[in-house]
């Protein structure tokens, strides 16, 4: 459940951009600025990230203020904000801001006020604005992740743009076809089965003639799942995950899309077949634990967005010559370099093996018969 | 440091194969059954695996035992070793082979009588045929990695079929270039790299433009890496390799092509940059350690050839609408449900956040502002 966010709000008023990957984001440097504001502004009611986050989330991380807003220039438009976003990303992005700056989300919004004829007054928007009821945008100012227009939703409210038919739909969309590629009666894992992307994973899962099997911390969230059509479901606060895995998935697990990390993972991991992918798209088991301090490597996997494959050589042996022979071109070019650790007598092979492993060798360790 | 392997010896006497994932090879079920043979075949020398191996091998795990081999029938070859190949993969791999099962692995030989025109007497070949001096094979029946005749290597010696020409070689060629995608300017660390396929995959980045980092365990090895090319070199055995690495790596690295595990590749994950890609190719490190019932996670994931994937939906920016499309379209085929959790008031952000942190919500969390 990771985020395409980022909003560039711009106002007269004191604003820093916090810059963290491809993420922008104001943050107010401090409050009560709006005094200086002189117009008769808007005013938005804002929250404020006030407290580093260490463990779960309080009251005492946050603070509510408001902020006067000027008033518009050419290219600009002012939004109300109707439906706002909370996602599990929140918890390990904002770590990484200042404290003082706005908290982080995409909102639904309908535009109030506009000096922009692209985005004209009651038309609907999706915006990266942050917890705030009002904002004043330039969208084509924006550096990334610009606001838009929503789509012709038919008779579907709009809150499904925070949903379904937005960032979580987009990340099950995506994140599960695209890195997992699923195929037709494979078995598919997905924990944090019962959230806004895991409920839609599974969903399409299905929609590609997969077993599905979803794992979720409730009863109530494991009969919900079943009736989305999920085959199989594991309350994990109740059952051993490990076992009830092993009874759901006989014929073992090709495709994973993992919501959570840690020990759910560890047992789902253990059963994957040959050539299993696995989609990373949280760890929202330790979103909560340790100070902003403490590298998580499940955390970074996610954010620096790392592939890593394991592998046998003989996934290519249809290729093998083009290997032998691309490689021998370049020693004959003198390109490339090749140094022999050579044992002799056949009856030395278990000492040759036994140096091997303990790093007797440089280059090839090899054992000549006579 | 995976093998491309498996032998199908097609003799008269008492075998069983052993399957394995794609690896098919003959362990001879009891000693001493050569006795049975009649005919004045050749004999041959077999290193028997014969102790389960726990820790590191000792000679108590090996034992050699003559195996007089029978007359040719049609189509088959007798072939006598000339090389042979020790590789660190045989450690993992012998242990799902029950004990009495000959030693896996390459050589190359030559062919000293022959019933089969393809391969006739004089010829070399690599071929998977264990630790064994004299093989009779028919390669029509050999059910996977069959043995080839040896292209010509001009000048060079056919020792390198097991090394930088063979299995290593194509390890190092194939697990690189396909799995890293290295591109000019990045930056690579090699664990192992002295070894055969790391000496070889830093020398491949080098012809790709990059920056290299090799990682090994005495000071000989990393000065033989330098005459390779390799920019930097890392001995673990006396340098702090996290520190190390931060050094020799300061924009970063993009690509690890991963022979060890271990606290080496915890210190490399740390510093890789955004899309860096991990080829596992082995994990050295923990060959030699615990009893073969003890499942190793970094084991099973190159031995099934996992894929894991860590993301951040805005990878896919640019398809934004196709994603919300298509969700739509479901959505409205009634084939894909939704569900929302709706906190009501704008005040109450904070407390939707924390409930939705612990799984509070059912599908969506959004907050309506009024």
């Amino acid at each position: 459940m990771e985020p395409d966010h980022c909003a560039l709000i711009s106002t007269s008023i004191n604003i820093e951009n916090a810059y963290f990957g491809d993420i922008i984001l104001p943050s107010v440097s401090s409050i009560g600025i709006s005094l200086q504001v002189v117009t008769m502004g808007v005013v938005s009611r804002n929250w404020l990230y006030v407290k580093k986050f260490d463990g779960e989330p309080t009251n005492k991380n946050f603070q509510l203020i408001d902020e006067e807003l000027p008033e518009l220039q050419d290219g600009e438009f002012l939004a109300e904000a109707e439906y706002l976003s909370v996602d599990p990303y929140m918890r390990p992005y904002m770590s990484r801001f200042p404290v003082g700056s706005l908290m982080i989300g995409g909102q639904v919004a309908k535009i109030v006020e506009s000096k922009n004829s692209k985005f004209p007054v009651g038309a609907k928007i999706f915006g990266q604005f942050g917890w705030r009821t009002h904002t004043v945008c330039n969208p084509e100012k924006s550096q990334s992740d610009k606001p838009y227009l929503l789509p012709d939703f038919g008779t579907l409210p709009a809150s499904l743009a925070l949903g379904v038919l937005g960032m979580p739909g987009n990340t099950a969309y995506f994140g599960f076809l695209e890195l997992c590629s699923p195929k037709d009666g494979e078995t598919v894992v997905v924990s944090g089965a019962a959230g806004a992307v895991g409920s839609i994973v599974g969903q399409i899962a299905k929609l590609k003639g997969c077993q599905v099997i979803g794992i979720a911390g409730s009863d109530d969230k494991c009969k919900w799942l079943k009736t989305l059509g999920f085959d199989h479901t594991i309350n994990y606060k109740t059952e051993n995950v490990l076992e009830a895995l092993k009874k759901a998935a006989p014929k073992g697990i090709d495709c994973y899309f993992d919501n959570v990390g840690g020990t759910i993972t560890e047992s789902v991991m253990r059963l994957m077949n040959l050539y299993g992918r696995i989609s990373v798209c949280g760890t929202i088991s330790n979103y909560n634990s340790g100070p902003i301090t403490v590298q998580d490597p499940q955390r970074d996997f996610v954010f620096k967005q790392l592939k890593m494959e394991g592998f046998i050589v003989s996934r290519w042996r249809d290729r093998w010559m083009e290997g032998i022979l691309a490689n021998l071109d370049w020693i004959k070019q003198g390109k490339l370099q090749y140094e022999e650790t050579v044992t002799s007598g056949f009856d030395n092979m278990p000492k040759a093996f036994m140096n091997m492993l303990k790093g007797g060798n440089t280059g090839k360790a090899i054992v000549k018969v006579q």
